[in-house]
């Protein structure tokens, strides 16, 4: 083993790209901690496969008991706990709960119209800041490619996604015998952080019938804070909410809570019940089995599944819910201090106002509106502070502007480190401007 | 920590079923070892994001490389390694490798029948002993529930799957101008570890154009040693293969291994390629980006991804294709051992000759024709032999027969304990035998 790490060390870790460096603001950290790899090690050490109650009942009856610890602590609507009839479960991704309650929406649809065929005239609705799992997601359960449809946002709803332009769109799709199936609204974008109008969104779903799914991956976890729970109103309205403890959670991947109000929705496009997986222990007729026994292989894509539920116990015992909200806020805290320096600063503005943890800004165009100049200085700048190696960033492009994003949520991620990065910013922006300004006067 | 430690020893140690225990035979078992943990808490610790090259460009290489050491390995045909134009990637799950080339082979048939109505028209194949999780993956991509074909099997062919009857059924289904999409063929099925015809089914899903997907997800380990090679005979005309490393190599969860012939069937049907993700690192020209760069997420269902390569290069590493040879004849030989005691004992009948390290046996009829009675008396026996907690085992029907399965496979599972689960075997059938006599006479 010495040898094997050895060669790690010399061979692996040099390519590594190091998304537990303090630096790393790219994309949207995926946060570890001490208590993940502890609970990490419990799960991988005990290596048990929790894919029916029998095969791991206190598994199985964790998973469920941290769920609704979750739906809990981030004010979830009450129709998502296992005790009002709805329930949660752990996944890997975003990607295989989109999968799952997609496939969910459309076997409920189908049963409705009658017939498989009708399956070419579902639509799903996305905004052009959706992530592209959605996308993926629908042509994987089998949604024509066609049928997907991104609805732009602007810059006057903050690039959230409006009641009023889903309403013109569906519009437009019934009017051609078209049937929407599915509503995807999001809680903090990735690309610029930005917050669908979930209460609109849902009302105007509902009067069409569709499945809402809110896909609040990334900014869930500030809903720890109270105070951020807002972001979540109108949850109610979904029938479906997922949000990634492996994002900003300091939970070590994978981990994603995926809560559905009707598990039979899920259940009943995703069951298997196969001779072998017979729950044994359980007698003929079920006396042996608890009651409210699940068997979560029917909540998922896969029947093998891990048992991540101890990960996310020990991590919400260890922190505590005000641990967790002194880390969230930390970080908000110091994605607020850097904003307010690049708003200060002449040479740089900030392209879409902050929310949570992620700034997105760029230097300004010079001319006073945008040009294909200030997107190269940009560019290049942002490949000057990563080329630096100093910290690692990456960019967003909306309304033709290349955007630079600062996302804070490393675990060891301090104040101290994001001032750091504004100060290599400020000299790398010096180096690029002065560059710029001989060749076209910028 | 140390509470914490103290309530998972005391709240949920003595609920879990212990699959990690030398005596544990039920299901498949899922061995681990201290090489797959060291492997995970690497992976964990490092905790990197290979989905994009770029991502962590070291962490997508490596795992180019193990998987074309584990095809070798395997001997699998040249054409799934990379330096031969094929390709793998490490997914958690059989059930997600399925799902992603069922929806590779759907979209390549929509292509050359010109539009997605035709998806009412796909059909896929397998026999009644291929595992659930095709039937799931199937209605999951979209393909009609009335379209999977479950096909019997019989004694006759050791339940395998033959040509004849596959081509019986597509015959059938073409007759009524549906379009044969998808055979699976399984080298080791999870009730009787049956092996299905790879080369006899190969040759007629190509006359039907039809996507074959080899499914070795148990029995693929035992591949390591030469002689059980042969199984895999026919490989080369399939589209794809999966097996897992989680199962019987000795890699704790998950990791599952999928090789397809043509990666760019996969990526077609998998691929994103959102402004977010553009590759970093990168230059526009693409000039910063290593000319093989494999960005996984196309290849897979997820975005994110755990650096599982890590993981099973560690193992690889640390036992090597010899130590990991005698830990599959260990197993085998076990098996074996058992499977004669069996045989040797005129109370008990081998139900399918053993191929791996799957033992299906049960009491033989005492009438000898097959009766309720029989049923009754070895799903009893099977109950008295788990209460006892000295041993786990779980069950099968074929051909309405209750078979008991002894799955040898546990990583800690010694001849030893073979022979005590031999001992406790004939101790309770005795027990079960001396009941059933008085009632009925059995």
């Amino acid at each position: 083993m010495e040898h094997i790490l050895e060669d790690v060390r010399r061979d692996i870790l040099p390519g590594l790209t190091h998304w537990q460096s303090p630096r790393f603001f790219a994309f949207f950290p995926m946060n570890a901690s001490s208590a993940g790899l502890a609970g990490e090690m419990l799960s991988v050490g005990l290596n048990v496969v929790p894919f029916v109650w029998a095969a791991s009942p206190a598994a199985a009856e964790l998973e469920s008991v941290v769920v609704d610890w979750m739906a809990r602590l981030f004010g979830l609507p009450r129709r998502f706990l296992f005790y009002s009839g709805g329930g949660g479960v752990l996944q890997g991704s975003t990607c295989e709960a989109v999968v799952c309650t997609l496939a969910a929406a459309r076997d409920r649809a189908l049963g409705r119209l009658g017939g498989h065929e009708a399956i070419a005239r579902l639509v799903v609705y996305a905004s052009d800041q959706t992530h592209a799992t959605f996308q993926k997601g629908a042509r994987l359960v089998g949604i024509p490619p066609s049928n997907f449809r991104v609805i732009r946002t602007s810059a006057a709803s903050g690039y959230g996604l409006t009641a009023e332009a889903v309403r013109a769109a569906v519009d437009h799709d019934v009017g051609l015998g078209l049937v929407p199936l599915y509503l995807c609204a999001t809680v903090g974008t990735t690309g610029l952080g930005a917050v669908d109008h979930v209460r609109e969104l849902g009302e105007e779903a509902r009067r069409h019938g569709m499945w809402v799914h809110l896909d609040a991956a990334y900014a869930g976890s500030a809903a720890i804070c109270p105070d951020f729970q807002d972001y979540l109103d109108g949850a109610e309205l979904a029938d479906s909410v997922s949000m990634n403890p492996h994002k900003w959670f300091l939970t070590n991947m994978d981990c994603c809570c995926l809560w559905v109000a009707r598990p039979r929705d899920l259940t009943s496009a995703l069951s298997t019940d196969p001779e072998y997986l017979k729950n044994v222990g359980a007698d003929d007729d079920g006396a042996g089995k608890a009651p409210a026994a699940i068997d979560y292989k029917d909540w998922q894509i896969s029947m093998t599944r891990r048992f991540r539920a101890i990960k996310l116990w020990v991590i919400l015992r260890r922190y505590g819910a005000a641990g967790m909200r002194a880390h969230i806020r930390r970080h908000v805290a110091a994605a607020k201090w850097f904003e307010q320096r690049v708003a200060a600063d002449e040479r740089f503005e900030v392209v879409v106002p902050r929310r949570f943890s992620l700034v997105c800004f760029r230097l300004a165009p010079r001319s006073g509106r945008d040009d294909d100049a200030t997107n190269h200085v940009n560019r290049d700048l942002l490949a000057a502070v990563n080329a630096s190696g100093r910290a690692f960033m990456t960019h967003f492009v909306v309304d033709g502007k290349f955007v630079i994003r600062l996302a804070v949520g490393g675990a060891s991620t301090e104040l101290q480190h994001v001032m750091e990065v504004w100060d290599l910013l400020q000299g790398k922006a010096a180096e690029v401007l002065q560059h710029y300004v001989k060749p076209n006067g910028l």
